[in-house]
């Protein structure tokens, strides 16, 4: 059994520990030497190069990925070269550009702010004079971690990006939000979906920082957020992990933010706290393998992210006084240089009581941030 | 953080999730292309030879080991270089010869069974006159899972391995024993100890078959075996991983079996049974990182070993039906080609309650085995 992985970041690496334990070959296409999934990594190249990703998926049994960048025509020369890929290109579609992603959601009944696709400063302002004047707008397409989001109050204030949207720019009304939630879900090609429980995710400059499993006074949201990612996941086809990023409004009810096919920051917390962790289900999935019990093994989870500082040191020159001072928590490294921002790792505690795991895995995350 | 492992078997291939977990670099020398570790090997040689075994070891932090096999010759070279070897060659040598071990753990005033060293048939026979007619014969060095182990009635029946034995026998009083248990450490060469829970082994035909975990029905067992790996760990001056195979005597008492100075199979349901796995306890300690938490995530974990049968095929082969069986039973394979009797992967059930937690173990495993 050989999965072949383009890209060679941290999700990949991540899938290196479960592939190794069900005895799955696991094959990555790196952009660069050195990536996060190194270790794996049996070739290097651009993903955006249809030959480059057709020689490297030329003996692997299904073809799946570390990020939803590589371009419509590579996905369909791998499909016309009859190897599987898994999400396939009419989901990546809906995953790679967020105009395509709210019209489908639309299209499916699914509940997401109110969007328009706008093309001019003129389009943007009806849209804030029907909104209150405040909105968001989004470039479509290659936007991460906050990155292509600006919430706006005027007509001119996506001038600059409009320029370079040939497509027109994405706007959704400003949702006043209590918390943001994830409901991560894996479908294999045979239509078996499992779901792991609905989380809180906490948020901070856009980037995810905290993620608490299960979400805590969530009343009936989890059944809500089960039954509406089974359905985005098989409408649209899904197969691996689909996270579904979502906002509980201020009057309880659910929006979709977002979507990933893929692994997904707010599923970390299954490698240390489910049966069957986020990468280990993902390659299941991707080779139409039963997939595994996506239970909790214990009643709270708290993963929080490890951001790099300015320091460039790694997060392994803080191992001695972490693992002494929290010896029950996990640490994970992604082996990256050290940036102002940029995720090198995380930390992961389980126990039996939310204030309590939270503070160990807040103490323990503190060793990496200063 | 650099980590050497020599022999490339599954020990070593288990240590790479936590490798890449934590963010360290896991380098293995192999003896043969294809091994089990082969993800990580770096190179490959033969660990009998010096010079091979420097060059591997020239650009690590420390050198650890999948078996205890390296000559110490190899050893002395590694400690001449300044490399650290954890375990070091004095505590290795324990390991490695099996009267020594005896000679040792008498020292240390361990309990063992009656022994001696025994030179002909002549001075077997008066141990076995000793001994109601029974004994157990044992090659000194390089048995393994029931290789090298022979229970005699006769002066004569050692005969056969009495001429290849320069440094003669060792002999041992048979002893009628209940069960077998296992106690587990792990020490760092600053001193600090990890104790996992005692653990219940039953053997097939000199092979680790399943492991029960925490022993049940043990009373006081759990505390007396813990102070005596302790002490056996402190004393030999073990680093990494101490495996302390017990018989638990028709009598209640603990008598030392073996021991093992690596990642042993009875510590396998630590992968999903603990907060951290022997693996993981075994790079920490390598690297004289402080220790992890040791304590079980559930109240009962059930390992047991998916041994080949003549087939040829391999246990992936088979993921689909077990899978589906049991989605919560976590599968291991150390890709390797099934042959009669040999440990070609493992099983681990977690639960709540025990018969439940062997029951669905069993099932999982009765998959890989008819």
């Amino acid at each position: 059994m050989r999965v072949g992985v383009i890209g060679g970041g941290q999700l990949a690496r991540m899938m290196i520990p479960p592939a190794v334990a069900l005895g799955v070959e696991l094959r990555v296409l790196a952009e660069v030497e050195g990536s996060s999934a190194a270790l794996a990594a049996t070739a290097v190249g651009d993903y955006r190069d249809a030959a480059t990703v057709l020689a490297f998926a030329a003996d692997v049994d299904v073809v799946t990925f570390d990020h939803e960048h590589v371009p419509q025509d590579v996905l369909d020369a791998l499909v016309r070269a009859g190897i599987p890929v898994r999400p396939g290109p009419h989901a990546l579609a809906v995953a790679q550009d967020k105009t395509v992603m709210r019209a489908r959601l639309s299209a499916i009944g699914a509940p997401v702010p109110d969007w328009a696709r706008i093309a001019d400063a003129g389009e943007l302002g009806a849209f804030l004079d029907a909104h209150a004047g405040i909105a968001v707008v989004k470039t479509p397409r290659g936007g991460y971690d906050g990155k292509g989001v600006r919430v706006v109050r005027d007509a001119a204030d996506a001038d600059d990006w409009f320029a370079d949207a040939a497509d027109g720019l994405l706007v959704e009304e400003f949702v006043p939000f209590r918390r943001e939630l994830a409901q991560l879900v894996a479908r294999r090609p045979s239509g078996e979906v499992a779901a792991w429980p609905l989380v809180e995710t906490v948020q901070r400059d856009g980037v995810c920082a905290e993620v608490f499993a299960p979400a805590p006074r969530a009343g009936t949201l989890p059944d809500v957020a089960r039954e509406l990612a089974v359905r985005i996941a098989t409408e649209l086809d899904v197969t691996g992990v689909l996270a579904v990023e979502l906002f509980e409004t201020e009057d309880g009810r659910l929006l979709v933010n977002e979507l990933a096919m893929r692994p997904h920051n707010t599923g970390h917390w299954t490698i240390d706290g489910a049966v069957t962790s986020q990468f280990e289900q993902h390659l299941r999935a991707a080779l139409d393998l039963p997939l595994g019990d996506p239970s909790p093994i214990a009643p709270v989870s708290v993963m929080i992210n490890v951001l790099g500082g300015p320091s460039g040191e790694r997060m392994t020159d803080r191992y001695p006084r972490a693992m002494a001072d929290r010896p029950e928590v996990k640490l994970h490294s992604y082996d990256k240089e050290s940036r102002p921002g940029r995720k090198v790792g995380h930390v992961t505690a389980i126990g039996g009581e939310l204030d309590d795991v939270v503070a160990r895995a807040r103490a323990a995350a503190a060793f990496f941030q200063d």
